[in-house]
C-alpha cells in the first residue's frame, strides 16, 4: 500500500494537461501544483498561516540543508518536519543530491555515494542512497526523493549514459533502504541529460521499479526552453497515468504553464522567493523591478489584479522604500506576492484544464505577461 | 485647541503611577504605554496587522531616517506616514535630534542647527528646529517632538547649562515653525543631564511655553539606574497633571515599571526588536538567549505564559534553528514575542494601577524576572 494516491480527475481536450489530486498522509493537494520551497524548514519570510492564506497545498524542503542544520535527529525528536515547522499539510523533501552536485569541486562522486564539504563549517560529509533515505525517513515528509545524480549541462553522451545507469542502481538501493513506504512515498527521478534515448532508458529502468510517483530531473539547468520541452515530450508519455509526475526545480511562469500543457503535475522552484528578496515581483503584466526609481511615488499596488496581503494593503512606493531600506517587511511582501502569483497561476491552469481551454489561457496569459 | 487630549483616569495609591488615556486624531491609546519603534516606517519584521494583534496602541517613527530615505516629500505625497505604511492608529515621530547627535564627530552643533553627514550616502545635511518641524509636519504624525540637544553622559555642568538654554530657545523656534498644531501635538523635551538644578530649570522654561505634552530626554544614556530614577523624581512632579509625560528611549522591563511608578505615561525603545533580532527573548522568568545550544532540543514555547503567535505555534528548538540559520521567520518570531511581552507588561501595569497594587506587581514581576 503506497503512502499516496493520485486521482486523475480530467484530461484537457486542448493539451496534454491533466487535472488531478494527490492524497497524502497530511491531506490532499490539487494538481498541477506549484510547491513553494522551504529550504531550511521555512519558506523564506513566510509563516505557515500565511502560506495557507495563499493556498499553498504542499511545500518542499531540502534534505541537504536540514541534514547540515539542525540535523535530522533534532527534527525527528520534534516529531518530524511537520511538527518541527508547524505545517500540517503535505511536504516533499528532495534527496540532497542536487545540492551536493551543485558544490562542484567540493564533492567527489563514487559508486558508493558522494563525499562533500558542509557549506556551514567546511566539515567532510558523505551522502549515499542509503543515508539520503535514512535522513528523509527521519524528517518524515509525505513524499521523498531517490538519491540521483543531477547531470550538468552540457554533458557528453557517454558520461550521461553511465550516470543514468548509476542513478538506476542508486534508485534500487533507495527502495531497499526505505523504511516507511506506507507513510512516505518514494519517487524515482528520470535523468538522461538532453538525450532522448537516455531519457527513455532511464524512464524504462525506473518504471520497472514501480515507484508511487516519478520526477523528471536535470532540466532547466541552462538549456534552451525548446530543448527542455522536447525532453518532456519524449519522457512524460512513458510515465504511468495513475501516478503523479514532478518536474524538478522549475518555476518561471512560462515553464509552469508549458510543463502543465505537457502533462506535468508538480513543480518547485526558489524563483518566486529569491527574486522577491532581490526586489523583483511577478505581475499579470510581466516582471517588475520594484526597486526601480520609477516606482518611488507610485501609489498603486504591485498588481491591481492580485488579492494578496501586499497588494491589498501597500503601494509600490512603500514596498520600494522597504526593499531599498533592506527592511524585513519588504522581503515579506514581495515574497508573499510572488508566491501568491504563482499559486494563483496554477489555480487558473487547473480551471482552464477543467474547461478544456488551457491553450487559450496560455496564449492570453503569455500575451499579457510579455512572453512571445 | 490641541491635537491631543490626556484623560487622567486614576492615580495608583501605592505609587506615583497614573492610569490614563491619550486621544489623538487617529484614535486613543491607554497609558502607561510602550511604543514599538518603526524607524524606517516599519516596525522591523512586523506587519501593521500583527502590531494590532499584539495590541500596539501607538508606534514611533524616526524623522532622521525618513528624511534621509525615502524623504518626507514622498511620504507626504502618499497622504502622510499613516497612509504610507498603512497604520491607522496613532504615530509619534521624534525630531531627528537624537540620531544626529549620536553621529559624534560627523556633526557640528551651532545656534542655527546641526550639520551632519547622511548615514546612507555621506552627503552633507542640515537639521534645525525649523526644518525638523517642517519634516514632521509633512510626515503627519499625531505627536511630534521639539528639536533638542540630547546631552551625552557624563557632561560638565556648564556645558549642560548652556545646552539646556539652547534647547529652550530651539523649543520656541519649534513652536513658531509648527504649521499644524490642531492636528499634530508638539511635545517639549526636558533636558538637564544628571543635574537636578538644570532639570528643574529646563522644565520651568518649557512649562512656560505650554506644550500639549512633555518628554524627558537624555536619560538611559549610560548612567546608573539610581541616577535616572533621581532625575525622574525631581522632574516629573514639576510637569502638569493634565498632560502626558514621555520618557524617551527607555524600554527595558525594569525601567518601564520603575518609570510608570514615577508617573511616566509613555515609553519607547528599540530594545525588544533589536535583541530579538540577535536571538534574545524576554520571558516572565528573565531574558533567554534562544541561540544557545541549551535549547536545540527544547520542545517548549519561548514562554509558556505568553499568548503570542510565536509561543502558541513554535518551539524553542525550532526558533533557535531559524535564528542560527539566519531565517527571516526567526527574527519575526523573536520580535513578535518581545513586543508582545512588553505590551503585555504595560497592560499588567495598567491593571495594577487600577487596583492600587503596582508596588506588589513590581515586586512579584522583578522576583520572577530575576531583578533584585
Amino acid at each position: 500500500m503506497s503512502a499516496i494516491r493520485y486521482e486523475l480527475i480530467k484530461k484537457c481536450k486542448q493539451t496534454g494537461a491533466r487535472l488531478g489530486r494527490v492524497y497524502t498522509p497530511h491531506g490532499y493537494f490539487d494538481t498541477p501544483a506549484f510547491m513553494p520551497v522551504g529550504t531550511q524548514a521555512t519558506v523564506k519570510g513566510m509563516s505557515p498561516d500565511e502560506l495557507k492564506s495563499i493556498e499553498a497545498g504542499i511545500i518542499l524542503s531540502n534534505t541537504y540543508h536540514l541534514h547540515i542544520r539542525p540535523g535530522e535527529d533534532i527534527i525527528k525528536e520534534a516529531g518530524g518536519l511537520h511538527k518541527f515547522m508547524n505545517w500540517d499539510r503535505p511536504i516533499l523533501t528532495d534527496s540532497g543530491g542536487f545540492q551536493v552536485f551543485s558544490l562542484g569541486d567540493f564533492r567527489k562522486i563514487e559508486e558508493e555515494g558522494v563525499t562533500f564539504k558542509s557549506h556551514v563549517d567546511g566539515s567532510k560529509k558523505f551522502l549515499s542512497p542509503e543515508s539520503a533515505i535514512k535522513i528523509q525517513n527521519k524528517l518524515g515528509a509525505d513524499i521523498i526523493m531517490a538519491f540521483d545524480e543531477c547531470i550538468p549541462y552540457p554533458a557528453e553522451f557517454h558520461y550521461v549514459k553511465k550516470s543514468v545507469e548509476r542513478t538506476t542502481r542508486w534508485a534500487k538501493r533507495c527502495i531497499k533502504a526505505h523504511e516507511n513506504p506506507e507513510t512516505q512515498a518514494l519517487f524515482g527521478i528520470v535523468q538522461g541529460g538532453m538525450y532522448k534515448e537516455l531519457r527513455r532508458q532511464s524512464a524504462y529502468e525506473l518504471l520497472e521499479l514501480d515507484f508511487p510517483g516519478y520526477a523528471i530531473g536535470g532540466l532547466s539547468v541552462g538549456e534552451p526552453a525548446e530543448e527542455m520541452y522536447e525532453m518532456l515530450e519524449c519522457t512524460v508519455p512513458l510515465l504511468p497515468e495513475d501516478k503523479p509526475r514532478y518536474l524538478m526545480g522549475v518555476g518561471s511562469p512560462d515553464y509552469l504553464v508549458e510543463g502543465a500543457i505537457r502533462g506535468i503535475d508538480m513543480f518547485d522552484c526558489v524563483l518566486p522567493t529569491r527574486i522577491g528578496r532581490n526586489g523583483t515581483v511577478l505581475t499579470s503584466r510581466g516582471r517588475m523591478i520594484i526597486r526601480d526609481a520609477l516606482y518611488a511615488r507610485d501609489q498603486s499596488p504591485i498588481d491591481p489584479d492580485c488579492d494578496c496581503y501586499a497588494c491589498k494593503n501597500f503601494t509600490r512606493s512603500y514596498i520600494r522604500h522597504l526593499i531599498k531600506a533592506k527592511e524585513v517587511l519588504g522581503i515579506r511582501l514581495t515574497t508573499w506576492h510572488n508566491l501568491r502569483f504563482l499559486l494563483n497561476l496554477m489555480k487558473n491552469v487547473r480551471e482552464a484544464i477543467k474547461e478544456d481551454r488551457l491553450l487559450d489561457f496560455r496564449n492570453e496569459f503569455f500575451k499579457n505577461f510579455g512572453y512571445n
